[in-house]
């Protein structure tokens, strides 16, 4: 195939819309792009590349000319949506958690293990957002002196939330300018001004499915089912780009020289002299890291600073990546 | 001394202010209380327990009716003025960085080492915001089960920088919300909807001085000088209210229901379940802890989040009890 059909589902959310702007900035390869979305937001119109595109709403049959759907629409509904579209014949690149811990399903980043592509049964799975980040700085670390414990606490932004999450925060600052109260529908409690160790439903063990996220995808993607990573996942009063402080052990000793040179090599990374703040993520589609230091309370002990914008990298490019290896 | 002559020097500043206020909440026992600044916030006045309190600049003598001072004024400026204090016969309390390290100055969280009081040769130092509220938890698991490892990142609010700060901050979402260009003058980055991993001067070694200020200090008060600490610190767009993830490898295994009896019982922690907020802390004068759960990536680990009001118990409500130590 020279040309295909591609779909966005979710086309109107966040990452929808993102998604359809990548494909556009990066001139991806479609003969016929259709934009899907719930019968809601069916309508809208985008214009892409140009060219006018009506989004439709999710109705049988709709994926039957399409090659490769791209779909962000949360994990009960993918767990609806998907088959169907695979039944009718697209490649689905998922963006939910709903396929990502499945043995049969790949979960890819298309810098560390586009093998797995090919492994496919109809469905890529594209890793959560604070996952994506994480584990391209890792691989390079990995391969090169092997990990023995990571230790990450994330500073993520509203953005990965959704739109509601976006203007809550946008509503709220505008409330505190103007001497109004600040009320909080999207999250438990105020976001503006505020920090919130709380990402996603809280599991029996102390852990919330964020952080479970970030420990299983990991290890799933290093293919460690062993891997020692601990991680807590903190919402921050940032519209765009997830910021993460990562400890890491390593197995052998290398210099921060040799640590530094590996990530500067890396596909996908940038660093940032003297460290990256999260809102230069808005216009870079890196993985920016920063505040490369020995840590002396271990040995081969390193602290970083690793940035990236979460709905890019996070999640539209890294689902365009792997579509753009998908039709290689 | 049954009333004491008491100064706040630095009076007109963030700490300055919250310490009238916190010796005016807790009936702090002074006959006299003066308000020492710089000739530039000379003659502005303060009501402190019904009573008008005019600010008197800095001069040769102004101590020599002087109990204890308390002083707020920076680190360079504290070392010129507080050995003049010292000289005319006040106990000090400073809350900057000039004494703290010193051998003959006791560095002191009043729950933790109140009996360092006692050593004080004139000057008695207060530790850094981000220290009080990790040691006084760290204190209990200290002596409960011994501790091997700690990795600690923070989320610290625009206050500990000063007044000038809040102002930015608060300059800046005014601007985003009226469509302005949003300018920075304290940070070296816009902070408003941004996260940045820099607090202070950057060291050699790659970190701030604000986190090696976690590892000497969090030394110095545990009385360990070998205890293993990283910390990364890191300033969010909060106004009030310094937050922490603390990670703890201890030395002895102890359940997860010991170690929160344990800070349960702690004077000046409060657990809040299901978590504390930041803004939480603009009420509560403890250290909120919050998130207690064991982290299996490692034997006898375990992950905190650690929330206190860094202008309240991290610096003037710190200072009064140590005050009120020393009139006991």
């Amino acid at each position: 195939m020279n040309s295909h059909n591609v779909a966005v589902v979710g086309a109107t959310g966040a990452v929808g819309r993102e998604m359809q702007k990548t494909l556009e900035e990066r001139d991806f390869p479609y003969n016929k792009l259709k934009l899907i979305a719930t019968e809601r937001s069916a309508g809208k119109k985008f214009k892409i590349k140009g060219k006018e595109h009506v989004v439709e709403a999710i109705k049988p049959g709709i994926f039957e000319d399409i090659d490769i759907a791209l779909f962000s629409i949360g994990s009960s509904p993918s767990k609806e949506i998907v088959p169907q579209a695979v039944k009718e014949g697209a490649v689905v690149i998922d963006n939910s958690n709903a396929f990502r811990m499945d043995d049969n399903v790949p979960l890819v980043v298309p810098e560390i293990n586009p093998e797995e592509i090919k492994n496919n049964n109809g469905i890529i799975a594209n890793p959560n957002c604070s996952t994506i980040q994480l584990v391209v700085v890792l691989k390079p670390l990995y391969e090169m002196a092997g990990i023995k414990r990571i230790v990450v606490n994330t500073y993520q932004a509203v953005s990965g939330t959704g739109k509601a999450a976006i203007d809550e925060l946008d509503k709220q600052v505008r409330d505190y300018v103007n001497n109004k109260e600040l009320k909080s529908e999207v999250y438990p409690h105020q976001i503006a001004f505020n920090i919130l160790p709380h990402i996603d439903v809280f599991f029996d063990n102390g852990y919330t499915k964020e952080e479970m996220k970030m420990v299983r995808e990991t290890r799933k993607i290093l293919n460690d089912d062993k891997l020692a990573i601990t991680a807590t996942a903190v919402r921050v009063p940032v519209f765009y780009g997830h910021s993460e402080a990562v400890n890491i052990e390593l197995e052998e000793d290398i210099t921060t020289d040799e640590l530094r040179k590996s990530l500067q090599e890396t596909e996908g990374i940038k660093i940032v002299d003297e460290y990256p703040v999260t809102i230069m993520t808005e216009n870079d589609d890196d993985v920016l890291v920063g505040r490369i230091r020995r840590d002396n309370s271990i040995e081969n002990g390193f602290n970083l600073w690793v940035v990236a914008n979460n709905l890019r990298k996070g999640a539209a490019l890294n689902a365009v990546q792997i579509a753009e290896k998908l039709v290689k």
